[in-house]
C-alpha cells in the first residue's frame, strides 16, 4: 500500500511517502510559513504517488469530532495564517483518497506504540518538551480522544519553593507549558537550553517539573511505557533526572515493578527519533484506509 | 436477565438484585468486618436467587489484569483482613456464573453514564471524596485501565498559600487525598465536615484542592461530563466553589461551552444519588454475561 504522512508542526512540516509497515521510502521537509505556500510545496511532494490514503498529525488546536462542520480544521491557534484552515479539506480537493487526521502528538505515541518504544503494548504516553509541551496517549490500543483533544501540556504543577519565574503562558502564567516548554527555559535563564548544557540547576529545576506532569500522567492513566521527545529532552542528561523524581514523588505507591525497579525502560526517549509523528501519520493513512 | 451486584466498599457492602436495564429489585447492606462474616452475609443475599451473572466494584487495590495469577483479587490493601483476598475466585466457587469485576469508582462511573448524569455520553469521570478520594473514567464507552488502574486520587496538586497542614496520606503527605479527603478535613479543623458545614473557609479550602484536581483530569482525560459523589459532597456548598474555581483555573483555555457557559451542567452530582455503584456493578454483571 502506498500511503502518504504528514507531521505539521509549528515550525516545519516533515511529509512522506511509505507504507503500513511503517516503512519511509521518501521523506521531505518544509517550512511552516502561510497555509498556501506550505500546502503547495505538500501537494507537489505528494503528487507523483499514487497514494492510496493520508495520514496527518497536525499542530493545533484542531477540530477531531467526525460529526462536527469543522472537522479536519486547525482551529483557534496564534499561528494566525493557520486559524481555521481546512486542512482535511483542503488535501481532499486534491488527493480523493481517505484521510486520517489526528493532533502530532498522538500521531507520534501510535507511531511510538506500533514501531518505536512502545512496540507489543496496549498503552503508551508520548510528551514532546520544545516550543511548546504537547502530550499524547494510545489507551488499550486505541488513540485517546475527549470531549475536546487533551491539552496535557498546560497542567498545573507545584512552583519550586526556590523558583520566583513567573512562567511564559499566555492562559495560566505557571502551567507546565509555561515553566518548562523551550522558551520558558531561554525566558527563565536568559539563554536557550542548549547553550545551558552544563548548568546542573537549570535540569534539576526542568526535571522537577517535567516529573510532577508524568507522576499526574501516571496516577490519571497508567499508561505501559513514558515516551519524552522535542527539543528538550536533546539535552540527555535531563531524562535520568526525571525518572529519579517521578521515583521520589510516587515514593513507592504505585506498585508496579517497571516503575519501582525499571524506570530506565519505562520513562524512555523515543524509539523512532525525530520520525515518531511522520511514522504514526502513515498509521492514521493506513487506519483510514480500512 | 437476573444480576447480581456487589459495591465493595471499606466500611460497607451494598448489594442488589436487578437486571440489564439498571434496576434495582432488592438491595441489603452489610459492614466490611472480616472477610469470612461479610461474604456469608453476601452468599446468603444472593443464594435464593438465581443469578445469571454477578458484577463486583469493588475497594482497592484490585487485580484487574485478566491473565494474572491474582486476577479478581483485592491485594495490598492497609485493611489487613482483606489483603490477598480472591474475591472472584471465592464467588464463582458459590455462584458459577460470568463475573464482571472492577474498581468501585469505575463501576460508578459506569452506572452513571448508563443510567445517571452522563446518560448517553461516551465519556465521564465520576469522583468520589469521603474517606478516600476515587476517580473513575469512561472513555469512548469504555472503562479505563492502564498497566494498573487509575489512582487519580492522589494527584499531586499545589499547596494554598495559606494552608500549613502537612497533609495524611502515608505515601504522599500533601496529595490530593492527603489534603481534601473526609479524615484531612477532619485532621486539619479539629471536626468532622459535617460539624463544619457553616465554616466557609473550610470548604473554599476544599474547593481549591478538588478544582486542581478537577481541571487536571479535564486537561488529561477531556471527558464529557464530571460528577462528583461521596459523603464530603453532600456538603452542597462546595459544588458551586469548586465549579469557580476550575473555571478560574482553566481561564477559557479549554474552549468548549460546556466549560464556559455550562459549567452547571458539567460537573455536577451523581444522577443516581448513593446506586451509582450499586447500578455500575448491575452494569458489570450485564457485560460479563455477553
Amino acid at each position: 500500500m502506498i500511503l502518504g504522512a504528514i507531521e505539521a508542526g509549528g515550525t516545519k512540516f516533515v511529509c512522506a511517502i511509505g507504507d503500513e509497515q511503517g516503512n519511509i521510502h521518501e521523506r521531505a521537509v518544509f517550512p511552516t510559513t502561510a497555509p498556501e505556500e506550505t500546502m503547495a510545496h505538500v501537494i507537489d511532494f505528494f503528487r507523483p504517488h499514487r497514494i492510496e490514503a493520508i495520514g496527518i498529525g497536525s499542530f493545533g488546536p484542531v477540530d477531531l469530532r467526525p460529526d462536527s462542520p469543522t472537522y479536519g480544521y486547525i482551529t483557534s491557534t496564534p499561528k494566525q495564517a493557520w486559524a481555521q484552515f481546512d486542512f482535511v479539506g483542503t488535501m481532499k480537493q486534491h488527493f480523493p483518497v481517505p484521510i486520517g487526521f489526528d493532533t502530532d502528538v498522538n500521531a507520534a505515541a501510535l507511531g511510538e506504540l506500533r514501531w518505536g518504544a512502545a512496540q507489543g503494548l496496549d498503552s503508551c504516553l508520548y510528551m514532546t518538551v520544545g516550543t511548546g509541551i504537547g502530550v499524547g496517549a494510545v489507551v488499550e490500543g486505541r488513540l485517546l480522544h475527549g470531549m475536546l483533544h487533551p491539552e496535557m501540556g498546560h497542567m498545573f504543577v507545584r512552583r519550586h519553593p526556590d523558583d520566583a519565574f513567573a512562567g511564559i503562558c499566555p492562559y495560566h502564567g505557571d502551567c507546565l507549558e509555561g515553566m518548562a516548554s523551550g522558551p520558558a527555559i531561554e525566558r527563565r535563564w536568559g539563554k536557550k537550553g542548549a547553550e545551558l548544557a552544563d548548568r546542573h540547576e537549570v535540569w534539576e529545576l526542568e526535571a522537577f517539573y517535567l516529573a510532577q506532569a508524568i507522576a499526574n500522567y501516571i496516577l490519571v492513566l497508567s499508561p505501559e511505557k513514558v515516551i519524552t521527545g522535542g527539543g528538550v529532552m536533546k539535552q540527555t542528561h535531563v531524562l535520568p533526572l526525571v525518572r529519579r523524581h517521578v521515583q521520589e514523588l510516587l515514593n513507592g505507591y504505585v506498585q508496579h515493578e517497571t516503575i519501582l525497579e525499571k524506570i530506565d525502560e519505562y520513562i524512555v526517549l523515543p524509539g523512532l527519533g525525530d520520525n515518531a509523528g511522520v511514522a504514526g501519520a502513515l498509521a492514521l493513512a493506513a487506519a483510514a484506509n480500512e
